[in-house]
């Protein structure tokens, strides 16, 4: 069965090109408000999870130990544009640690944000580990393994016990059984598990309202969405999604998106969680789901409704600025008659 | 009715994301050698048909007068990085018309090419209309402006001589109906008319074989491949995929790409056209569709098909250069058992 067209991308009075998706709004309990398309099958969350991966760092007592801040901590959960900003908060977390940048295993890419690659060309520099878009939750990886007392080379590997920390975590908090067979290398060379999108949506939703974990695990959820919610800017960067939907929301709205059209999604007031995959890995597509889903369930005024609106149906402009086209939820995300 | 899925995005054992599409190969006279998905729903084939966009300037004795060259007459059907070697190449052609930058219409992007863009941001300067990756089709038009004596003000909008001219190209070659239904805006401001893949595939034949069209048409049509044969770095740039692909096989392939997942293609040795179009949009999805087609028709040794497989088959790895997945072609694109 194929996953139904969520999104379509409308030039003039024509559709473009349409996406499929699915999704899923789930309580803490595991009630579904919401889904559709294929939610057990698993899909890769890649960053979308990293909230989950740095709960072990809070949980443990090693952020506390390190005196990481809620920049920081909200760094850890990032998937950042590599701006100065954000370089240097992952520099000064190794730091805390007493590491050096060579213990990031993340690898180097130029910055996401085109802005910070242009600034990095601009003095004639190069891109280093710091500037990859994982490297705050790598440096959160070795913060743990130092204030554990755990050896940090082999941090990324999966035997290591920083991974199996976060393997562990995954599995509590969304209950999906992450065995060889879904598992896969993420692009930061760390393993990702394959995860169904109801499995993932029911995870949020205890991570948002501490239903069904230990009292740490809860404690350490609470912390990492408060600091999120003080540092939107750390989760991604100036002009972003997650970071321009965190700020119109505040703890509202805890936002993240992984690679190959993910999003999760925690609703701390309703206690739900949401998670959707565009079945062709774009991010605009997602993006205009998961948007979609928050403005469906999220009680906003019209002010703030207007300020959603770009994230949810953009306006497509070209090079001149003229108004070419737009993207709009379609089929079972499609605006319903009011 | 859904397209098939055609590529399959994998990641370790699991595949983690699925692009459906449509596509066709066609002869000159219309007969269907492959096809796959909806090939009579109009789509739009934005950059994809600059090579027919660009038939009146040849055919019009436009390119004879102002002495452009084939470096000149490839950028025209170009959709380029925004390298030095193609700012100089369209600024040359502005040159011969006697025109200025400030007449192309097109706006101003930074380049395609990410090292072209590092590299203007590294010597402080910010794009001009010259980077835009269709200045060469936009001076081109000047050009064909200014040699048949029309104001070149406003060569942009569908009412001008330009763009009628344009349209009447492609809705001679093609075959197809061009009303106001098919009309949207494209990026750089021309008109862009949806066409069926089936007419699109038609009309790359019959500008591969000259059958069908006025001698001066096809003589233009062979004009125009045999430039960009000579010339495949200005179709696109270093290092992607139209310029190595026509790299690899010289004047047995042409093949342009256009946004939202377009890829046209002629093989004139075969007399065969080819038009693909991903559902999504998705560029990566578009040329694994139409590498696997090249490769299922054009005679190629084990060597060349070796190095055409990066394109039809393309490993992904990640930060740290680990090969993490790939992509590969799907269901009626699969390969079949030999």
């Amino acid at each position: 069965m194929a996953n139904p067209v969520v999104v379509e991308v409308v030039r003039g009075a024509r559709v473009e090109s349409r996406h499929r998706g699915a999704g899923a709004v789930v309580d803490a309990d595991g009630a579904v408000a919401l889904a559709f398309g294929e939610i057990d099958e698993p899909v890769f969350p890649r960053s979308a999870v990293k909230a989950l991966q740095s709960l072990p760092l809070v949980e443990s007592g090693a952020a506390d130990a390190l005196r990481l801040n809620d920049a920081e901590i909200a760094l850890a959960c990032a998937s950042h544009s590599g701006a100065a900003t954000h370089v240097e908060t992952a520099a000064a977390m190794l730091a805390k640690a007493g590491l050096e940048v060579a213990s990031l295993a993340c690898g180097a890419h130029w910055p996401l944000g085109e802005e910070a690659s242009r600034a990095l060309s601009r003095v004639g520099q190069t891109p280093s580990p710091l500037h990859n878009n994982c490297s705050g939750k790598h440096a959160g990886f070795l913060c743990l393994a130092c204030a554990s007392g755990w050896r940090t080379r082999g941090y990324e590997q999966a035997a290591h016990p920083v991974q199996r920390a976060a393997k562990a975590a995954i599995a509590d908090v969304t209950g999906a059984a992450l065995g060889e067979d879904v598992c896969a290398t993420d692009g930061c060379s760390i393993p990702t598990y394959a995860v169904p999108l109801r499995a993932l949506a029911h995870g949020f939703a205890r991570l948002a309202t501490g239903v069904g974990l230990a009292p740490r695990r809860a404690a350490a959820a609470k912390r990492i969405f408060t600091a999120a919610a003080a540092n939107p800017a750390m989760i991604a960067g100036e002009g972003r999604f997650d970071t321009e939907v965190m700020r119109l929301f505040g703890p509202r709205v805890f936002v993240k998106t992984g690679a190959e059209g993910v999003y999760c999604a925690a609703l701390p007031e309703l206690g739900l969680g949401l998670a959707v995959k565009a079945d062709d890995g774009a991010t605009r597509a997602a993006q205009t789901m998961i948007a979609t889903l928050i403005s469906r369930f999220v009680a906003i005024d019209g002010e703030d409704r207007a300020r959603l609106g770009p994230f949810a149906a953009p306006v497509l402009r070209n090079w001149n600025g003229i108004a070419v086209g737009s993207l709009r939820p379609a089929g079972p995300l499609a605006e319903t008659p009011s």
